[in-house]
């Protein structure tokens, strides 16, 4: 929970300026909607101009049709109701990396992830109490054929977490399996009158919206459960290089995608998200430095103004291992995001390689970070007691405070402190080796595992899914593209 | 400079309360001036109680006093006329570390600083374009006696730098020597006019006001040189735990010497500074995380209501390598600072171990950082010809920026690059031999100095630094201590 202000960047001028090139680019140029007939059928009875695969949209048509219904808060149910959350609002939801193919640690060379890696994130995510949320396709399980992982990440997130999760969106088959297997954790009825999935809509920018896309989003929306909408904007590549542009065309991108998901079930809750990049001109990389931080600023007030939730962040960045570069680029991120006002801080911990790679050490040292920005977010306490006048007075010029009552009642909390946060001194570190803050963290990594226990999960259940489980794999085929 | 607006993490409301706090304990407990009979008789004059060396200020006081002549903003000058800066309003100056004992690098075991350490850091900040300021005693040249080293450290600024620097402060007689090298430099009319150096006032947290130091600032502002005063605030140590407590105990004890300043010479600039640490009750070493995060902001607001520049900062962290630790402190400690509207970022680069160690390596990876933080202070240009809307009719759904006349015209300045952050695909820098950041600044750090130039001066202006360096020094005693 956020309790500080947001910060804003832009004015309410430059914020309308942008909203207005958005729907410029929405009248005059438009989206194509790819392959999916009844979404280009929707979106002509909505009031949208529809020519072949391209929609053109009246100015502040897509806004008038969530304004009527998108909800600006809802709960997402874990299946354990004390780790439900609240997305929306000033409730600040972290769920780590999504989507890396690679994973590397101290004890790990960098290669290719698995289902072990998988359920091995899963478990640091139930097991750090930092991280609000379990996830989605954290890292991708590339010894189990495409065709089928979904059905193992899911089994994952609800056998060895009892946080929320995310479900799957590469088509509307697996999207139906992932419902499939939420009604059987959390019963069918509770599933039709409760939001127990949030799914990740990405959007090809520029401009358009797929058939796959689309058939896992109104599988999702039809159900009722919410889905997070993000267009995927690499500045110099799939839109203009400048800020401002790759604002007013991520706002273009999602606005059509959001009003859709309400266009199917209307009230049905959606997440506006932000990704936008650089490009490194020389290495073709996508970078995420100091323009894409204005960009996550400035997105927060367009969310707001749109009146959904906001998702953007998170410590990601393009370092090959969890070292200097890393730390900077993660804690500006993860700052600016909460700043911005974000609800749900996607890839919060673990991502390096830009996305490529998740470190095992790195998901535990972002998870520390993330305790401070927790505590950030509390804001300062002004209550009189706070200032101390009292132990002021009996220390007096050149005293000391440290047995004064005032600190006495509050030294236990009255910090952050982290294992991994080096406060000790020189040589007493250098008498230890001189771990570094990796190899400290791979240490607590190693406990961490070690000590995991699963959450209780009722044995009819889990039987339940597996047979489900089997039963899929049975019909799909093996394919691995 | 600054064109984004500050963060504001506490409302009028909340800033009002820190002051009356502030207000009541310099009225109730006031502050000890200590062996320094005239600074007693200036406040006596100047409505001040005084019962021996404790001296208590009717509320709004010194805010009044502050009030009546303090500037807001003013520019110090470096002997290159191009290197001058505005400390105040908008203006943000980086300056390099202070004070460090010990230095440490990948060619440079961790040891005692010397001279030639010293003139190196000097040379760095020179050569580094991010840096706008040389400092002062960036770190100690331990194996100069204390009674001389502050002649070697003001002739290596003037000599190995033409940036604005900081003066002696360790006694009055040091500071007098700093006037003089300054008024052989820049010519003594020159300086009897203009503001040449900026001298950092530590005060003796909790509310002392000692000798030493009262000594330095009368020289420095009978001179009309400026002085940045900062309490040195250690939470649970030196003032209570709580930062509503730290707020207002570095109020109270700044605006005192902050007035003394304007009764030895109306007009004076002198700058607020705020430097609070937790302290990690474990190790006993103090931190800065947190719950310092938030005095920074709250610190920034008061300067303004004040009405005088602003110091805060910078990249320090107790980490005791630039590894993950070092760079998610640093980063956020200056992320917050700029948004806090500091104007002068003291310990902007190279500071590990909470400020006892300087490394080599961290003062170019910092400097990196600074350089994405300035274009991040530059805000977003919302000028019509960014939002790119020819490039996207151009392109369309489904097209690409690369070659749009658009992105030609951008691309190059488009995002902050630099080969420190490591944007190269994993295989290219695996092919390199995988060189951590650490590893790929110190081949930037020995360039910098193989390629390091010293600017011009004057040959006779050079010859009168040197014998007025061999006079003062035949003239002290060879004092360590």
């Amino acid at each position: 929970m956020r309790r500080i202000p947001t910060y804003d960047i832009l004015s309410e001028e430059g914020l309308a300026l942008i909203e207005a090139n958005a729907d410029r680019l929405l009248e005059e140029v438009g989206v194509d909607v790819r392959g999916d007939p009844v979404a280009l059928e929707l979106f002509r009875e909505a009031g949208a101009q529809v020519q072949g695969e391209r929609v053109r949209f009246p100015a502040g048509l897509c806004r008038s049709i969530i304004a009527a219904s998108a909800p600006e808060q809802f709960r997402q149910h874990a299946r354990n109701p004390e780790r439900s959350v609240e997305i929306g609002g000033n409730n600040v939801v972290f769920a780590p990396a999504y989507g890396a193919p690679f994973v590397r640690g101290l004890d790990v060379e960098r290669r290719y992830a698995t289902l072990e890696d998988f359920n091995r994130f899963v478990m640091l995510s139930q097991a750090l109490p930092q991280m609000h949320h379990s996830g989605g396709t954290i890292c991708e399980p590339t010894d189990i054929p495409v065709s089928k992982r979904h059905l193992d990440m899911i089994y994952g997130h609800l056998r060895y977490s009892d946080k929320p999760y995310m479900g799957a969106v590469t088509s509307g088959e697996r999207a139906q399996d992932s419902i499939a297997m939420t009604q059987i954790a959390f019963g069918r009825e509770f599933v039709a009158n409760n939001y127990c999935m949030v799914s990740l809509i990405n959007i090809n920018s520029p401009l358009v919206l797929d058939a796959t896309m689309l058939d896992a989003l109104r599988v999702y929306a039809a159900h009722g459960q919410a889905c997070l909408f993000t267009p995927f904007m690499i500045g110099g590549a799939s839109g203009p290089v400048s800020p401002a542009a790759m604002l007013a065309q991520t706002l273009a991108e999602a606005m059509p995608g959001i009003a859709l998901t309400q266009l199917v079930r209307p009230g049905a809750p959606v997440i506006f998200g932000l990704l936008v990049s650089g490009l490194n001109m020389r290495s073709g990389v996508p970078t995420r430095f100091d323009e894409t931080w204005k960009c996550l600023l400035a997105g927060g007030q367009l969310a707001r103004r749109l009146g959904v939730p906001y998702r953007c962040g998170g410590m990601t960045s393009t370092s090959k291992t969890p070292h200097v570069h890393a730390g900077m680029e993660g804690a500006t991120y993860a700052t600016y995001s909460m700043l911005a006002g974000v609800n749900f801080l996607l890839h919060a911990t673990g991502t390096i390689e830009g996305g490529l790679c998740l470190s095992y050490e790195k998901s535990v040292l972002d998870c520390h970070y993330l305790g401070a920005l927790g505590r950030m977010m509390d804001g300062i306490d002004l209550d009189q007691d706070e200032f101390g006048l009292e132990a002021l007075a009996e220390a007096g010029p050149g005293g000391n405070f440290l047995a004064t009552k005032h600190t006495l009642a509050r030294y236990r909390e009255a910090f952050y402190e982290s294992p991994l946060f080096d406060s000790k001194p020189f040589e007493q570190r250098r008498d230890e080796g001189s771990p570094d803050a990796a190899q400290r963290a791979n240490t607590e990594l190693r406990s961490l595992l070690a000590d995991y226990e699963p959450p209780p999960i009722d044995a009819s259940v889990d039987a339940a899914l597996q047979d489900f489980m089997a039963e899929r794999k049975a019909m799909l085929p093996d394919s691995f593209a």
